[in-house]
């Protein structure tokens, strides 16, 4: 892809809306110095903002909006109230449009996926998008889905978020056949639910050209990072997603109070602050701001509403990534190579 | 209750078997000396090892069985090959004649859990069983169950589940009306899975005398501590737990690198190695092992299977825990409880 990244911005979104989106987005121009920003929101008080970004302000052009879409808005009140004229909205349409490359929102999670199903639409042959987290493992980083975008998931759902994963980590970080496995409670073949064994089944005969599916996985082989795609229905995924997020913070607390507990303990966190300090950047858990809406026709990436200017940062950076590395492109191949690959399976069968 | 309390111990489950299993029981004995122990298993195996335990052998019985369930058969094979005959079933059998308060072992849960269902029977008024797991939380340890007996639950065994996890935190925390939450993706009435929507419902209309329901949470509140209760089905509360364990360890590995990396953070290690040290011990599973059965008649501990004597102990001090404080007529009590309300209300349903 020539020329800059168009990333259109939802900067209303969020907790602290544009407080904390401009000067996320001021942030993220200077590790990437070509993109190029749409603003969707209130001109009154974005452009003040961005009065103290000057380089920002150079980058950017601000649409304005009346309508921004509330943290704790159903989705359904949302489109209701908000299609066509909130932030969230137009932000969306600027990639449905082909005016950005990628849209960015720290708003509310069920109104930003029922605002992008409804404007982007899903992806011919997907019947279900996913939002996909990286998760920081022992070996890196690895993705997962779906972590809460639709509650259940069919066998064929699975094999979707599969292929849209495998895109994924074939996109960011540049693995040619990245490892998948099927998240369960067990790693023999009759564990689980029926639609996660069937699913195993068909990935092992369809075998999709550009992953390799290993087989299923438990909770902690996430963490272990024992394969680079971890696949499950959004249920479990946000359960085990939140549920990591609170054992980390637990531990957190856990090292800070044993730190503080004696004389000794402070002399030692004194010496070794360096190294307390790389863990608790490694540990950022802002690094990691940003699930992917995968499985629709254009890119949205969902931002936490509570992190500060360097979380929303992360996320722009991502949503930067994706588009720099065409992860659109490569899922549409995805789909493509793997059903092609289901027809000719099919054909064997028949002459077999 | 008077006297001592008897455990039936499947000598031969788990990965090492005896070779765990019996210095696990000899250290339990040091804490707990009102306990008297029935071992099954092989009389060749376990005799000698006792010799290195004078004190265990003067409390201990051994009842030799030719057979042991392997860690890696199907619960249906096992119920064949082990029906009657083998050391775990003994040891559940031993609870079903009265002649053990409660059975503990580290065999393979699926067939201890087909065996413990298959002799001991699922309680009246309790649809399933269900494996509750001790939580170690940032204000203390929560209940959590389902973390794997069963895949998927409806709206009445969730509320089972509440009841019977209510009474084990009545049973070892000692806490009168312990506070219930619903595992779920999100805490607003509208979100997740139906069965999930109705349970809390009817938790709310019903609410059972001897527990106090709170509405729903999600996975980060588990660490939290937000309610001493988490309920949910088998399959997500699986991936929790397996997700927390993972999580645990991973950042045990990072500040573990993190503490060897320079020079001055090995100083730093050293004067806080009395925090550290602690940190360790209070982050040790061992400590936390034990899964408990809970819904059938009679109460049967699952250890882990890799444990060693220290973690063995551990799951036999939670069985004396159980027995001691009489979980089965607490379990009994709130069931009762509960149905009488359930008639209450519908008469008064009736009535008004």
């Amino acid at each position: 892809m020539s020329g800059k990244i168009r990333i259109s911005v939802d900067a209303m979104g969020g907790d602290a809306g544009a407080q904390t989106v401009i000067p996320g987005a001021a942030i993220v121009l200077e590790r990437c110095p070509d993109i190029e920003f749409l603003l969707f929101g209130d001109k009154a008080v974005i452009e003040p903002l961005l009065e103290n970004h000057p380089r920002l302000k150079e980058c950017s052009r601000v649409f304005h909006s009346d309508v921004a879409i509330e943290m704790d808005e159903k989705p359904s009140q949302a489109l209701r109230k908000g299609r066509g004229k909130s932030s969230m909205w137009q932000a969306i349409a600027a990639v449905k449009a082909g005016d950005a490359d990628v849209a960015v929102s720290a708003g509310n999670t069920g109104a930003l996926m029922a605002m992008s199903k409804f404007c982007l639409r899903t992806m011919s042959d997907i019947e279900r998008p996913a939002i996909a987290a990286i998760w920081p493992t022992m070996r890196g980083e690895s993705i997962v889905l779906d972590v809460g975008a639709t509650v259940g998931a069919d066998s064929q759902q699975l094999i979707d978020f599969a292929i849209l994963g495998g895109a994924m980590a074939r996109t960011i970080q540049g693995i040619e056949k990245p490892t998948v496995g099927l998240l369960n409670i067990g790693v023999e073949e009759v564990k689980g639910v029926e639609e996660v064994r069937n699913a195993g089944r068909m990935l092992r005969d369809l075998s999709p050209p550009n992953l390799q599916y290993v087989g299923f996985v438990e909770g902690d082989d996430i963490g272990k990072g024992t394969v680079d795609v971890v696949v499950t229905e959004g249920f479990a995924g946000n359960i085990a997603l939140k549920t990591a997020e609170g054992t980390a913070k637990q531990l957190a607390g856990y090292l800070r109070a044993a730190m503080s507990r004696t004389i000794f303990a402070k002399i030692g966190y004194l010496f070794a602050k360096g190294a307390f300090d790389r863990l608790r950047a490694k540990m950022d858990p802002r690094k990691m701001n940003g699930g992917v809406f995968l499985g629709l026709n254009g890119i949205v990436i969902k931002s936490h509403g509570g992190t500060d200017g360097e979380g929303f940062a992360s996320a722009v950076e991502l949503a930067y990534d994706m588009a720099k590395n065409e992860l659109i492109k490569k899922i549409s191949e995805d789909i493509g190579d793997y059903h092609r690959g289901k027809i000719t399976t099919a054909d064997e069968g028949l002459e077999g």
